[in-house]
């Protein structure tokens, strides 16, 4: 069995000294606290582009491409490791971009180990799920609610933790107005989120489509960005804003809707021109979520309360995926189908 | 024109000398800062019965039998004190309980003004709105959104703000749990505003028909406390829970409902017999909500987000209401109609 | 080798299947994850007295005789079972309540592992550190800073962390103002960090000699509970408050003493005869703290921010601090010394 | 009497159009809730020097020459306008920039006034402190504790409650580490107000004497920012950081020395090249502080707590003071003192 892209280089050195990093080319064998999944689903996140193409080589996310990439998997357990209990042979489960943490750092120890500066990466700095079979963490593992199709859960595990962990991070509710701007794979389940605070949700994107769709996933005012400067028209209105467009000018957009006193949540890397200080708005970035917080991501999808859109590729059209990534012309997060035909 | 209620006896002397308390017989002048309203509706609260049977005497609300009762208040702005810009004539209002406050203490310069000490109590300390006329300070006087029906708005100004500031306390959100333990008058607002939170809602009451109640309004599950211990069937299971019951009863169930670390809001007197430290649960005691509370209740109402139920009665059955609410034999909260028919 | 205590009667079932419950009476070997400890010091807690006499019986802390007692133990590593990383033979460490928590529960991934329901209790669940010997858990164990002495140390794993989490829950800092209620082993820990977080801090407890060491320790004002009522005498001026004393009426003098919207945080079961709603005052139970907390803890006690002061007793005289305690005997935190002289 | 500005131009018909703008040369009478202050002293202020340079043409500060300058101001009450109570003529005072905000706004009534959109700013939409005689605000005017010395409590009306309320965003406490970059007039009160919170203090500043500066305001750690880079420096080490200093460089350094999940404060407008979501870091801009935040300060002076640092010019030598500052050369916060010698 061989895996979907080549693995054959050595990693760089500071990764190959971790006893966690696995690049072997065959099966492997789930090591103490592991689980060998075979994979079902994975989705394609636009990061895939950026490792692929090598420019994200900050913030101990080098570019490494001997790893197979994927990092929003599902699929079913196959084998478990020395000392794995909560899972056995055949359970639903899913794996989110964090592989592994330490558990011990001040960020493992208080519910943010997303922050853990030893984490590794799905997909990064271990094999991730662009493959049949894939080792996880058994710590980092979360079994998939048995009403939820494996495929259409996938994009829960990268876009659905980043929405949810940035939605919490507005820490809005009834009363307050919330905008989501931009409605890409992570936008329109963070808009989902939102509008499930109780926050009066404004959706602004670029063009009828993406606001009808909008609309049907509640938002309760739509901006067409392609129309109007939403700056503008929002201006001084919202009680908080998220933003996953790694654009300076959506962001100086949000920054001008925001209250005085607002929020501005990012979960992409963003410049600012000039943030006045008398408006004492403040800005948070995000990067994914907690377990705790994956968890509740996965109960809400099994209630009901949120649904992913995907399109459809089997393994051997993964390449086009990433093509109509490239070139914006997914109009719905693409999961690459990698289980074999039953 | 005389007022529902005889009012020919003197006020205690603090009140009395208190420059802002209100006693003539007749229609009385607005002064600086105040409005006139004619009254179109005013609520029956079941503190309107403590105060007539005189046994609140604590925490700054006395019982003065001489003051006119009624503190959830609907009318028309029918004129203005000097220095009162904002409201027209023929404003559609609202008072609450709130009906003067410092505006200089710690609590009146932080958002917190109904722990304001000199604040004065609408039917208590000052006159209320079972009568035709009422006084308001314009700085506690909200504007009633032109697409509500003065009478149905009536008790957002008492469960509706009292329902609305206990849910904030809960702080919960999308993937947490919460508990509404009773669904009398505030609790049938307080279930709506939970709801609104993204929380999955458990509501807790007596008997078949609170229950499809609360089904209707948004409820994601029942429990009958009148068939099982709700305390055992939730044991350890709610993020956090609010409860407006003056029963000890109630509130050790809830507190056995709640999970390690969560939280009880109470928005009536409690005992508690044994709270356990090594639960870590937190209680907040719960009065009412600040101004900004009351406004984003009127929004949230005129929105369609929440609706309160009513019984009518009109000024001349106004002691039938009473009766029947001290009976236990209202289904929904008493509203009297005070407004002649025009 | 024997213990100080006899063990030789089976523990209940439930714990006797537990299979991280040691009650070997020789040296043990340490388990996966574990380390085996030579204590140094254990100091005595008034929970010691309660578990012996067998009056705990709730919570998860039952009264189980045949386990060594003892929860705040300093000592150096003697042994390292397998897979344990980060610590040496020799090295000076301190084992606190909390033995071993499941790190895979809600409580165990946001940061509150004290909340853990799986939670394992040092001296209580397993033997702890009235014994020459113990065993820890390498995740729940910690470097004592090379400039703190292990007999003065030992206090900080129960007192310590007990009083550091309870203050950490007031969330007061400089221009507010918060009583310290009590001045025992943990108050007088509590009232150092709780001037160290920049508050004015009132100190009442009973008796001049206590009052002169609250001052010593930073208090800046003192009330004499002995000789007046703290409840009447600091009315309504406080935003905080903590007790740990298991007085019906110390609970209701601090409630009294409080501001409203004021918060008590308690370290005891309390009992509450009435709480007012329309204060808005906030009850808040505080069990020890978490390992983050508790790293602070150490760091704070090594910067010499906060020190012990302890009466030592060597091994042969543990009944004697024992008894001390019972009566109300001692002036500051007895601690055994159990390290053999060297 | 004259003004040390000359003030025979007109206002912008906006600001002329306000019925509070006082603009007239003579003493004025105090309006309706209006004190009128004989001035004891005033700090000059870097936002004095962009006034009058005419650079500040954003946010609600426009550049109106014709104004008398100074917002940090105490003195003495002369007389006072209808409807004023609490203040008697003669008690000590002070006016901080925010000199009236509306009451009735969202952030007028949950304690964020300095949000106030219709706030008027001492000393550039009304006259200021750099006269003989100003009007202010009965609800924007504080009782200076007798204690306090008029010229050295002139600059906690400005620095004071800049500082206070930017380390108040730090939320910060014992066991924790803040940096505070840039020992200017704010800088070393927000160094004093760090310190009292109990976090670990570092001090970033350039040169050796504001280093022993620092470290006598209680800093426990200093960096000599002239002599290392402050972000190689401290990388990665602090929870929590403010910086006073309008300068990308510090912002940058500043950032970089954040620990991930730390957070940023900032009292000056600032641009970010490239803010990465994946160390979470939070920027939270900050203006002033609250009227209950400069009651706390004045409390917190009273006691001892802060102290200021003044180098004292008489009206005479203004123009000389401001100079001082524009290049540099002030070693502490200067303030002029307009009292006449007596």
């Amino acid at each position: 069995m061989t895996h979907m892209y080549a693995n054959e280089l050595d990693a760089p050195a500071p990764l190959a000294q971790h006893p966690l990093v696995w690049r072997e080319t065959n099966t492997p064998q789930p090591g103490s606290g592991q689980l060998l999944i075979e994979v079902a689903a994975c989705g394609v996140c636009r990061s895939n582009l950026h490792l692929i193409e090598g420019d994200w080589v900050d913030g101990g996310v080098p570019a490494i491409s001997p790893i197979v990439p994927g990092h929003e998997v599902t699929g079913r357990v196959v084998s478990l490791g020395p000392g794995v209990d909560g899972f056995a042979v055949g359970d639903p489960v899913g794996v989110q971009p964090l592989w592994w943490t330490c558990e011990e750092c001040e960020f493992c120890t208080s519910g943010r180990e997303q922050l853990c500066h030893e984490r590794l990466i799905t997909g990064e700095h271990v094999n991730g799920g662009f493959g049949e079979f894939m080792l996880a963490t058994a710590a980092h593992t979360y079994r998939v609610p048995d009403n939820l199709d494996l495929v259409e859960a996938a994009p829960l595990f990268c876009p659905g933790i980043t929405g949810y962990g940035a939605v919490k991070k507005l820490d809005v509710g009834p009363g307050q107005r919330v905008g989501i701007f931009g409605l890409g794979g992570v936008g329109h389940l963070a808009l989902q989120f939102a509008v499930l605070t109780g926050a009066e949700v404004v959706a602004v994107a670029r063009g009828a489509d993406h606001l009808t769709v909008a609309r049907e996933l509640g938002a309760h005012e739509t901006v067409d960005a392609s129309a109007v400067d939403a700056g503008t028209v929002l201006e001084d209105s919202l009680d908080a804003a998220v933003t996953f467009a790694p654009s300076d000018e959506v962001t100086a957009q949000a920054l001008r809707a925001l209250k005085w006193g607002g929020t501005l949540v990012t979960g992409v890397p963003i410049s600012i021109e000039s943030l006045p200080f008398n408006k004492e708005q403040v800005i948070k970035a995000s990067l994914l979520g907690s377990r705790r917080d994956m968890r509740e991501v996965l109960r809400l999808a099994s209630e009901g309360e949120v649904r992913t859109v995907v399109e459809r590729f089997d393994m051997s059209r993964a390449g086009e995926a990433l093509d109509l990534l490239a070139n914006g012309r997914l109009r719905s997060r693409a999961v690459v189908e990698t289980r074999r035909p039953s």
